[in-house]
Order: structure tokens, then sequence, then C-alpha cells
């Protein structure tokens, strides 16, 4: 880590590279358009998919897995979703030594194989609503790739769900928004936008799409997270059907949702800074990281006890601990490689702390450092993880807001989107939104659900609009 | 699940698969070989990956995620190994809608991507040992298949290190096969047989395969975990390098080692009976299933009552309990439900019962029924999910060693094979071995670690031998 990342002033995509590969959070595979995701950006995942997969099972969720790979057939049963893929879709033609009678898709997305099954096992209103979630690896064919961002192989979660009614669809899409909305907010300290997308923006196959929109450090848009009222589109193409209570069959209504590892992605972008990583507590792998600093070898023995009973009573209060106890590089270096990889706490304890009966802690939100009684420590430190979790979340919604600006006017918006989020009343057509994109390269991130009410005038058009929108530029 | 399985006497074949798809563990997919795991066997998988994960991280492990593809170049690389392969592989030629300049592989097994980057992450002896894991899915072309005993696609878990010598990476093989003969033994309760693959059975690209055999309830073996000593072989293929402490480039020794889901099919076959599953309790998903027995109203309300606070405190004791409180179907149908998905213990719980202040237990691995007090019943619980989890590994062991035999003529290995296992000396030849599979269908099973020492006559050729195997028909 002897290296500096790029200084985020002097070019934002460079910084964010740096930084996930510095932190090794990830690696370029030598595979086009694929990453490695290396062992301390797979331990965050794992944080995100704990979060995550708690939340999932207390709403009645359950997981299942589903084939890697779709017969082409399927794919092209639902008009709007072949369409949208089509582009991007990754083609197995041989298997075991032959050409295949069929070719086989490898999944960029499970609602055709999965309404497959559904069709099979639904039989009654008594079997709805089925609630099932998959957490797997889908491929979509991308050009230009960025670590986390835009992968051609990535990791996600895809829920998919059959209800009775329309009413009970809906509902679940918007509970699972709010699912990751709680989870963005809470565990990842990011604020989120939650809305609709335009149709323009919809998922190829749904009727109405919802997305919670974040705003990166760039003050770019990142979409975080998506989730889907299918309506019965899929269930018609795949004769998912059911029996009501009065004996006739009925189609039924679904949902699906994902959020996938460009989560991480937007940790890395709401919280870094030119010295690297600032992960949230709640899903930093390391929390507190201890650094020994000694030059005798008999301090060296009296620190190294000192730090064996301070790791285990962090590690009874529930914290997770890292002693870094590498004996060919500094402190100093030390200091540098963990403010790199985003580790919220750092404990310091040398001669002097130990003869104080103290330790220096650090801050990597703020940089503070201040001395905190040995015995103390295992008190104190969940407290000042809480309190880092909320600085993060409060930090990151100032800067949202204070660069997301209403506005009434063309000239206004062109202004505005060009380094922040715009937010203007919207009439709706799909002209006015294609005249913003080509014009701004900013595009409709969604129509947030909190509204001001009342009508304004299209921001493009000047026809009256009953929603404002999101417009941002956006990865 | 009015409907019975197949008697194990009658078809074991066939009562395997019916157990499988009426327990509702998995599904066949409509894409040829594959499977659909559904939730109550993907319940059974995660205990199986939380438990295996957890040993993984005490022993110093961390989990990675590599690529789903692999240029066909490299599978190349490693002469045994793409033999062993090639005629197993599916091919993606097409992404994108365009043709590929080289095909890429959906990955049988991640050795060659991940020395890829090992290569490249791996500079000194301080960056050894390198320990990863990862969980993921790989593709075998099959063409006869059986539900999570051999499917194209399968889920599983990879370990892949790298080591400055030999023998740490020999200790290392050995060690994740003691990993997953503990795993195997205690969570699983299934008694397993550690050693060493014959040379025509190692993996392909090892210099020694480890494994974990175990006996089915047809005394058939399967081979249920493999670790790996892979020496240099992809180290050389692929230029894995470190520098040593005298500053001189040497190769790194390596292993790789892997359970799949295979081990639900283990899980099945093992401790199943014509009722259907029987699940360990380490391992089952739900441990206790509560079923409310009323006729009237007014006692509905109190058992559901009485129900709430019993799986309240069940809870607070740890346990995963379920309450079974459909309404369309009768206590009889419920517990025969509940049988054939080897929940370990039923509550149930009638106005009798309610009366008398206690509840009816039943065992499933026993059947026996008994009375507990209400209010003895969270804290007993614990002790006899302890109980039958014993009993069952146990009763596993017992089976296994009945039908294991050590033969001293080729008469009694034919005769001993046709139904269970042989133990007998063997001089290592591979003519030896191949007679055995050719004319009696029995492979190599393993070289048990546990050996009698001393020599004796090979069961085939009669010439000296100083081991002996385990001869049996496999899955």
């Amino acid at each position: 880590m002897a290296e500096k990342v790029t200084p985020r002033s002097e070019d934002y995509s460079r910084w964010y590279t740096d930084v996930v590969q510095m932190a090794e959070l990830a690696d370029y595979a030598p595979v086009k358009g694929c990453m490695v995701i290396r062992p301390y950006g797979y331990a965050l995942w794992e944080n995100v998919q704990a979060g995550l997969d708690r939340r999932f099972k207390e709403t009645g969720h359950q997981n299942a897995y589903f084939p890697l790979f779709i017969p082409e057939s399927f794919i092209r049963k639902e008009a709007e979703h072949v369409e949208g893929f089509a582009p991007e879709l990754a083609v197995v033609t041989h298997g075991g030594g032959e050409k295949l009678e069929e070719p086989l898709i490898v999944r960029p997305t499970s609602e055709t194989i999965i309404n497959t099954m559904m069709a099979k096992w639904i039989r009654s209103y008594r079997d709805l609503p089925l609630l099932l979630n998959q957490w797997c690896n889908v491929v979509r064919w991308e050009m230009r790739t960025r670590l986390f961002l835009r992968t051609t192989e990535f990791l996600w979660q895809e829920g998919h769900t059959a209800h009775a009614t329309a009413e009970e669809a809906e509902a679940e899409a918007r509970r699972m928004l709010d699912v990751y909305t709680d989870f963005a907010v809470n565990d990842a300290a990011i604020p989120v936008i939650p809305g609709r997308k335009s149709d323009t923006e919809r998922f190829a196959g749904a009727v109405r799409s919802y997305t919670i929109e974040a705003m990166m450090g760039d003050k770019r848009a990142l979409q975080s997270g998506t989730s889907h009222f299918l309506g019965q589109n899929f269930a018609r193409a795949f004769g998912t059907q059911y029996l009501d209570r009065n004996n006739e069959l009925q189609y039924v209504w679904q949902t699906s949702w994902g959020v996938s590892t460009r989560m991480i992605g937007a940790i890395v972008m709401v919280h870094g800074d030119d010295q690297g990583l600032i992960l949230p507590p709640v899903l930093a792998p390391i929390q507190v990281v201890i650094v020994p600093i000694w030059r005798k070898d008999a301090e060296k023995e009296a620190i190294t006890a000192a730090i064996a009973d301070l790791r285990g009573r962090l590690t009874s209060a529930g914290v997770r601990v890292r002693v870094d106890d590498r004996d060919d590089v500094s402190p100093g270096f030390k200091f540098n490689d963990w403010e790199m990889r985003g580790v919220p706490l750092r404990v310091e304890i040398g001669p002097r702390d130990l003869a104080a009966g103290q330790v220096t802690l650090a801050r990597r939100d703020t940089g503070e450092k201040f001395p905190v009684p040995m015995a103390d420590l295992a008190a104190r430190v969940p407290g000042l993880l809480k309190d880092i979790q909320a600085s993060l979340l409060r930090r990151a919604t100032e800067f949202r807001d204070a660069n997301t600006h209403e506005v009434s006017t063309w000239g206004e918006l062109v202004e505005v989107v060009a380094d922040g989020f715009a937010r203007a009343w919207w009439c709706g057509s799909a002209e006015c939104e294609a005249k913003i994109k080509e014009e701004t390269r900013a595009t409709t991130r969604c129509i947030p659900f909190e509204q001001p009410g009342g009508t304004g005038k299209c921001v493009v058009c000047g026809a009256e609009a009953r929603e404002q929108a999101i417009f941002a530029r956006a990865y």
C-alpha cells in the first residue's frame, strides 16, 4: 500500500478504481468484463447479504435455487422481456462435446425459468402468496465495464413472488422497496430516494418498476436496488395459474426485485475519501483494528499481552476486531493501510499508552484521535461505532441535499444536472424525457414517492404536470 | 402428501426420487440435467453451508469469488486436467449477439482461473499461505442425472490454497479432510471412512486425492467430499511463484477441496426410511413441529394460546420451531406430512393434553410417543434433539459396520461387494483394480487412513500388499 490513490478532484473514475483495487475489494479477471471479488470485498458482500437475507426472512420469504441455464425459447415467450435482454445474452451452444439442439442462455435474470416452475407448483389459492428469493450469479454481456458497477457477471439476489390479486402484488413490490430502503439507510448509511421508474426506464416485462436512487461522491446517481410489479405479463406467457375460491382458474400476479454487488460500488462512492474507503460500521468486515507500537522486545511482550486482553473483551462485546501484528511494516504504514481499507476505528497502543493505562483511538470518518482508558474501551467502542454510523448517514444526506435543487426552467435544469440532482415537474411524456437525455445526458432517475402535491409546469414543454421527477447523470 | 413413497425394499432408486420430490427438497428443471432446489431443500443446504463455513473460517480461510467463465485456453494448460474434464464441458460461444473470439468454458471447477489470479497476487513468502474458498455453482455436462447426486449444474464450495512447502500443502489437504469428517460425523450424523483415492480415481491434475466415503441405505458408497494435494502441477502450468526467504523464485504448493449439494443426497439416503426423510437435528431446517388438535372453537382458542407460549419458550431455547396451523388438512395428514419431511420431533397438543398440562411428543427416528409436562418442554427438547442426533449416528455406524466385511479371497470379495463394503488387501496395481471393476462393478472407494499394519496378500493377484482398500459399488 505504498501507492496513493488518485485524488477524487483529479479524476473521480480513476479514484474509484484505485480504491477498489488498492483496498483489495476486487480485481479485474482475465475474462473480458468479469471481476474477481477478493476476500475483503467478499466479506463486505457477506455482510450485505446477511442484512438483506434477515429482512427477507422476517418478511416471510424463503430462499431457493433455480438453474443457471435457460432454454432460449423461454426467454422469447415474453415479448418485451426478450427485446430488453437480447443484446446482453451469453449463449451456450455446446455441451458434453456436442452441439446442443436448443441453445441455452446463461440467466440474465430468472423470471422465465421461475415461472415455468411456479406454473407446476401452484395449484390453488392456498399455495399463494408464494414468496421466493435466490442468491446467485447472473450474466449480462457488457461492452464497457467497471468493477462492481457494471460487469458481465455479477452476484445478486432476485426475489420472485406470486399473489392472488393485483393489490397484493403491488403491495409486495412496495414492501420490498421499503426493505431495500431500510437496508440502504440503516446498514449502508446511504440515504436513498425511493420512487417509481419512468416508463422508458422500466424493467423489460414489468408493469411498474420501483427504484432506490443514491447520490455518489461525484454527484452522479446510482440505481441501488429495484422492485417490479410484473402484473400478469409473465403469468400469461407461462400459464402460471391458480384455482380461486370459486374454483375458477386465474393467472397469478407477480413481483420481482433485486439488489446486486453494485451496492458495494455505492458504499465505496458514497463514503470514500482521498485516503480510500470509509466503511459503515454495520457492514465493515473489520470494525476495529488494533495496531501495536513498540521498539524493544520487552515492550512488545507487555503490549502483546494487553492487546490479547483488549481483543478478547471487544470480541465479547460483539465487535469485529483485527490485530495487525505484522513485523515487516511500520505502524505508520499500517495506519495508512487500514485507513485505505476504511476500518471505522483504529486502536493504537504503545509503551506510553500502556504506562498510562490507556489506548489512543482514531476515527476513520473524522480523523479525530483521543485517549481512552483501557478499562473503558470495550464499553465505549459499540457506542462509538453507532456514532460513526450515524455521522456517515448524516454526512451523506447533507451532501445529497446540498446538491439537489428544485428547478423550474430548462436553463436551471441544464445547469443543475451538470453537477447534481435536479427535481422538476415533468408532464410524463417520453418526448420531454428524451429531450433531457439527449441534450443534458441526464436521465429520469425516478418519480419520488414523496411529492409536493398539486400540479406544476413541465420543465421541458410547460404543459401541466402532476408529478415531480429526479433527473441526473447516472452510472 | 396423500401419496406414499415407494418402499425402499421395492425400488431403492425410486424411493430416493420419491422422497426428494415429495418432501419438496428438489424438483426436475425443464433444462436437461438441471435441478431446482426448493425452499425446504435450500434451507437444509444453508445449514450445511453454515456448518462448513464456520469450520473454514475457524481454520483461517477466507471466502472470495472468481468468474463463472474460464477461457478455453486456461483449461488446456494443465494436461491431465483438460483430459479429465474435456467430455463434461459446457461452452459459451456467443455473447452480446456476436461470436466470441475465444470460447468460454462454464467452470467445472476453478483451479485454472484461481491460479491465474494467485500468480498475480502472490509476490513473496509473506503472502503465503493463501487460504481461499468460494461458494458457487459449477457445471459438468452429465448424461445420466439424479437429483442432488449427479446434475449438470450443482452448488458447492471449492477451497483453493497455496503454500511455501509441500509439507504444508499436504498437511492442509489432510486438515480439510478432517474438517469434512468432523462435519459429516457431528452435523450430518454420517459415519464416513476417510482415506486416500487410488491413482485411477484421483482428481484430474492432483498428485494425491483424499476422500470421505459413506455407506448409503442400499449399501452402496457415496463419495461425500474430497481434498486434493495438487503438488506444483497447476503452479507450473500457470507460473504461480513466490520469492522465498533467500530471494529466490519458487513455485507454490497447492491444495483444493470441495463438498457439494451431493451431501443432501447422502443425508437422504443414510437416514431416510419408508416414511420419508429423517433429518439430523443439527441440520434440520425445522427441529420441532407443533400440531394442534381441536374440534370446537373454544378448544382452538385455548390450544392456540398454549402453543404461542410453547413456541416462544422453545425459540428462546434456540430451537427451530414450526407451528402447523393449517385448517384445511387433518392432524393425521399433518403427522404424515412432517414425518415425510423428516422433522426430528413432533409436539401434539389436544384438549386432553391441555387439561392434563402436558403435550405428546413423537420422535421421528424411533416413532416413540410419550407425554411431557408443558412446563418442562423447553428444557427437555434440546436434550432430546441431542439424543436423536447421537442415535442417528449410532444407527448409521452400526448399519455400515454390519455391512462391511474384511475379505481375503476373490470369491468373498465378489459376494460381499454385491451387497456391502469389502475391505481387502490390495497390491496397488491398476490391473487388479480394473479387474475388480470389470467383474464386480465395484470400485476402489479409498485406502483408509486406518490400516491394520503389516502386510497381506492382494485379494486379486496374491502379491504382497502393504495396504487395505475399501471396494464397493458406488453412486
